[in-house]
């Protein structure tokens, strides 16, 4: 599932077989490989909501395949069965635009087209070629962000932005995979970014299966961002959702690196392909985040961290406001303040 | 063990019975209330540095009454004995200043004086009159960060400042508590505090277990910080050690909340026994950090949450630079900046 020319990453988020999807089962990660099976509507809401697959770019291609494998399983109302599916994966997780942006997409062809199997025909294109389209863009992004990757860089990233996370090589990654590859040292500190350490589990097992050893990835804790800082070269990171002025969305605790950044004139990067922007938002407030339950705090797999009456908050994703980023790097090119003019400029 | 015109906490975080020392094992908090005794110098040894017991006011006062009780077991060689003791403990943790304050002070009269009967008796009146003085100046420091409380506010913290790392009411979490039971109305967002979890296991539990229903305690992730700051009021910490310049050594995470404070204008107090300040350092790049083991990082209990073949790196503390701090609250008075002018005429 890797892009070929590129590296194969030996555990692919998903595949297709016997005319069925196969999600890895990310939550397992790192100590467990394991896959499931998309039988039905209800094993793709469940693997979302639950965070089995993740990762805004890849959640837009999953989605996708969910919806195409399940037309074929379908016998009866195909239509209606498929809008039916389509609202149900919308009420998923509202945060990351990808997901969105194919669902919306689906829809319009589906309320369009009335021959079941000319229907079936167009979802297979559409989502295949999307699929092929976000590869290449992710290619694009990883070739554009590594000009801005010195010969040798301390780097600092969170969250998950790799293969998992997209399907191909990665977004934030990927530019960490691509400058790997051509030979540039670098040592990347990881966030393990809880609650549901992303990080440290999928970060670090990406690069450490990874064929490039002058990638030295090196785990932290997230509250160590401000006393590692004036070490940092640039702050990396993915993004699940971009407004029209470019403030950006993305897994909680973002916006702590951007700060912290910003006090030391870091550059801070934000790598994502064009479809994680949404048109229909024009600044940060009008995105809606995503809270989780208070469970995902308090208990490491089944151990207790915290007296079980505490309350806690849970907001999945932060806005980093437009003014703490450096540039914002796409398949297009790389997009740099200001990002109102400029991302107008990018998407016409 | 509180101070008992202001609230007794239910756990003691240690108490003194038949000539021996108990320690209550806050690795252990909040799922086991568990004691153990100090029989013998390795015990006081491997509490501290496996951070059964921790907290810097705390250190000072169990390594004075670690030493006390053990002048009690010694039967030969006391002076020597108590030497070499004084010298393990040292070499326990190296960045609180206040377990060095008390065993540089018994140091001095253990090689002053030749008399047994007589040291024991000097060792006993230090050790007790330091814990009383210690008591003292929480509850003062308690009432003067009062003064910065409004009537209802939203405070943030990270570790434990209370009981659990003091012996009486507190630093942070004393001012925190002081303000509650004069009838203000707090919300206290307390950072989990990773890798070991203060904030999560010890601070939380202390305040659902104190009698002030008005302070509302809600957990987070350490990553949550720079999203919620401009909901914050105030910011209040502890101190491991400050030198003479303010610069303050204390739970790593400590600068981060500075720099997201800083950036958003919110005030960052930081709360401490003058016994903090390090008179024989200038400043904060002088203050040795402790570096502490990997597997701390990597493993919640049992259950290894990255690649156990991955790198990590973990300070304990960080040190957030003098500009970056509103006030230094203390038993005397509060300070405000310039820092070097005004800790120097503190100290006097």
């Amino acid at each position: 599932m890797g892009t070929k020319d590129f590296f194969n990453f030996p555990y692919p988020a998903f595949y297709l077989k016997n005319n069925s999807l196969f999600i890895l089962d990310q939550t397992k990660l790192p100590n467990e490989i394991s896959y499931l099976e998309v039988k039905e509507l209800k094993d793709l809401v469940k693997a979302i909501k639950e965070l089995k697959v993740r990762g805004a770019p890849l959640l837009g291609i999953i989605v996708g395949f969910g919806i195409y494998f399940l037309s074929l399983k379908i016998r009866d109302n195909l239509k209606e069965n498929l809008l039916f599916s389509i609202n149900e994966l919308k009420n998923t997780r509202p945060t990351a635009r990808n997901l969105f942006y194919v669902l919306e997409t689906l829809e319009k062809i589906i309320k369009k087209e009335d021959n079941n199997k000319r229907l079936k025909a167009k979802i297979k294109k559409i989502v295949f070629d999307f699929y092929e389209k976000e590869k290449k863009s992710f290619l694009k992004i990883a070739q554009n962000g590594n000009r801005l990757i010195p010969k040798k860089a301390n780097i600092l990233t969170i969250c998950n932005t790799g293969h998992l996370a997209t399907g191909g090589i990665g977004t934030a990654l990927g530019v960490i995979f691509y400058a790997g590859k051509l030979g540039k040292d670098l040592k990347v500190y990881i966030c393990e970014t809880r609650p549901l350490l992303q990080g440290a589990r999928l970060t670090t097992f990406e690069i450490l299966n990874s064929p490039f050893k002058n990638i030295k990835p090196i785990l932290i804790t997230d509250n160590m961002v401000g006393a590692i800082m004036e070490q940092i070269d640039l702050v990396l990171v993915g993004a699940d959702r971009i407004a029209l002025n470019g403030d950006t969305a993305n897994k909680i605790g973002t916006k702590t690196l951007a700060l912290c950044a910003h006090y030391f004139k870091k550059p801070f990067y934000v790598a994502c392909p064009i479809s994680t922007i949404d048109q229909n938002i024009k600044n940060g407030k009008e995105i809606k985040i995503e809270e989780r339950s208070c469970e995902e705090i308090k208990k490491i797999r089944n151990y207790l961290i915290a007296p079980k009456e505490i309350d806690c908050y849970n907001p999945a994703f932060d806005i980093t406001e437009n003014s703490l980023i450096t540039a914002i790097i796409t398949e297009k090119r790389i997009i740099y303040p200001p990002f109102e003019k400029n991302i107008k400029k990018l998407i016409i």
